[in-house]
């Protein structure tokens, strides 16, 4: 199997967590995203979209991190990343969705950079307002790990899962910034340093992967 | 079951269409977004997150367009809006998540509010921004719904599914500016056409809803 993907890129890094919790073998073909490695006619013809990651396994390419991990969970079932049950599983769905969707997508690489140019946004706009989506986005994400029962040593009980895949990458993310204030998030913290702590999820890190850079 | 959502969300109209394909009877909760009653004490206790929509299905409640879709695809199996193989519901995922990810969340009205207020720009650039994000999605979509064989009368296959309910609200929205140019997409034009020509997805159109403005 192969990882088309890039160190820094939170998308490849939720497949890379899922990777590894699965125990499954596979390279990486990095692309610098910075550098705009993702537009070229290559990867274009893998992918026809010019984001990152792609799965390449076998004949099949599979694009879109939440459908990859679907993919993973279906054809290498063990460990589960979803629960059981259809509402266990819509839990863990949609707790991965108010990151992959209402969160990350608007902080992503190409709308930062349209905000540069051409609305010709100085870097403490954009700052301001990539912290303010991630605040929005963790506001109701700590709320609803405070107060469902289903939150376990992870986002959803004792075994990380699909929402963990989506939490840890965006928790780095919000790091990137000196200025996002984690306070309001005591339990999303938790939940990040009990991933931190497994050593699949840890391997997964942007600065341990073959492309990294300081 | 009830449906919180409102006539003009794409993602509420997402799930109107699973719901409607599936012969699902449902009732409606609409909260007028421009006049911001997503923010009422009575919402946000239900679903956490400013953001319809929301499945209310006894004493479960789902948020997030797809994962509401994929818990009715397990509680109510028929008509399947997923085939049967993993890859072939990789691909259906992908598609939708090139919408429900890459498109939507950056043109949602909460993104388009905060470019007009607190950033100044006026109608014409938000117009710009609006369109740029769906052409590009629309440019990926495209290209694969014509290279891949498995699109058939739908996104896949010759019956509607997860990748159509998020297709359809798509162009729909796309059409809020008549400035959007759509010669480019034939195939995801005569998708949408083939959509709009079964009944239980025309019965989901905006303006068929009960809280529908002119």
């Amino acid at each position: 199997m192969k990882l088309h993907g890039y160190f820094r890129s939170s998308a490849a890094f939720r497949v890379r967590i899922a990777l590894n919790l699965k125990g499954i073998d596979y390279e990486q073909a990095s692309y610098h995203l910075r550098n705009n490695e993702q537009f070229s006619a290559a990867y274009l013809r893998l992918s026809a979209s010019p984001l990152v990651p792609a799965l390449e396994d076998g004949a099949e390419i599979v694009s879109q991190s939440l459908a990859i991990i679907e993919f993973l969970d279906e054809t290498h079932p063990t460990p589960p990343l979803l629960p059981s049950t259809p509402s266990a599983r819509a839990r863990v769905r949609s707790l991965a969705q108010m990151i992959a969707c209402d969160i990350h997508p608007i902080d992503n690489l190409r709308v930062l950079r349209y905000l540069a140019k051409p609305l010709g946004h100085d870097e403490k706009t954009i700052e301001t307002w990539f912290n303010h989506w991630i605040k929005l986005g963790f506001d109701a994400i700590e709320q609803r790990l405070r107060r469902e029962g289903a939150t376990g040593r992870f986002c959803h009980g004792d075994t990380p899962g699909l929402a963990d895949c989506c939490l840890v990458p965006q928790v780095v993310n919000a790091k990137r910034h000196a200025s996002f204030d984690f306070r309001p998030y005591p339990t999303i913290m938790r939940i990040f340093e009990a991933c931190r702590a497994v050593p699949a999820i840890e391997r997964a890190f942007p600065e341990k992967q073959p492309d990294a850079e300081a």
